[in-house]
């Protein structure tokens, strides 16, 4: 029999569709264009599988998955927020909880209750889940930046500081045996010139 | 410390990265643009999210997402086969096989094997889990076309029987429930003259 409930939750698998059309600024790293916020979910997950072990404690990996797969979601409506551009961030809070306020009640209320805490718990990052979660929300897009030659930080000028100062801490945080990985890629990155250091 | 079973993991992440550059047969829903892999494994996460209580026996979601998350990760290197394509379709199994032996092995052997494991098992859709991830690898394309406008089934000139032929049986075996919705869009689809009806 099809429910009421089952209704809405196909309404909300077809809202979330337009995930696939919300770009960000990284670029695939083969270069050819940017990445959108659907495939970039599904990377986080897949690193989230991979990486479990160097989770900062033990982890429920698929709290982590969910936290990963719906991270992004509000930003259907609120568009992705570059990390450098402060008007966008002044706001960026008010839009996207004006967008979980849409997007989420699409579902039944305790689906819809289930993946607002999912992302208030990201949000927070204070459990052990939302910390390695985050975490891997910042190596993905270095990894990509500096495999695809660092298009985006050469973009925008970047600087080695401002990449620590955003990532260094939520890394250590939430995974901090990768950051070994991350910090000798970071180094290769400012003697190939993808990277300003500042002195 | 950074093992170098670190960086073989590292590697297997840069390599999937290119899932995100293949594309499949299926419109987005805004009919902008075709999908790719990355996009409809995370999509596929997302239904099973949603509809795990319509599995048809119970499941282990972590699984289910693991399986969807990895189904296609083969095409990388075997390419996205279309359904109709009766010489792709005869050489399939021998390239993704191949694919598989040539990516899965950049991770550990443990992770490797457990990889394999995950994608025989989608292969085999002979479990609980297999069973609705492959209902939902059938629902999601069948869901977007329609509210796409039904644009891959025009192009194609796509009967009922066929889509029939081709869903009914995995989807009643994976996620029963969700027939009835499916089957109530697939009579809108051919009222709506998207789908064409065989007599």
């Amino acid at each position: 029999m099809m429910t009421d409930r089952m209704k809405q939750q196909f309404q909300f698998i077809i809202e979330i569709d337009k995930l696939k059309t919300i770009f960000r600024q990284s670029y695939l790293i083969d270069g050819e264009r940017k990445e959108n916020d659907a495939e970039h979910s599904w990377y986080l997950a897949m690193l989230a599988i991979t990486f479990e072990e160097y989770a900062a404690e033990p982890v429920d990996l698929l709290r982590v998955i969910k936290l990963v797969l719906i991270h992004d979601l509000v930003e259907i409506d609120a568009g992705d927020t570059f990390v450098y551009d402060v008007a966008g961030n002044a706001t960026k809070k008010a839009r996207e909880t004006a967008a979980a306020e849409r997007i989420f009640p699409l579902l039944p209320a305790d689906q819809a209750a289930e993946i607002r805490a999912l992302w208030d718990e990201f949000e927070e990052a204070a459990t052990p889940e939302a910390k390695f979660a985050n975490a891997l929300d910042r190596i993905a897009p270095m990894l990509m930046n500096y495999e695809s030659g660092g298009m985006t930080w050469k973009e925008h000028h970047t600087t080695m500081n401002a990449v620590l100062k955003r990532n260094h801490q939520t890394i250590i945080d939430g995974a901090p045996q990768l950051w070994h990985y991350i910090e000798d890629m970071l180094s290769k990155a400012v003697r190939e010139e993808m990277l300003i250091e500042v002195l």
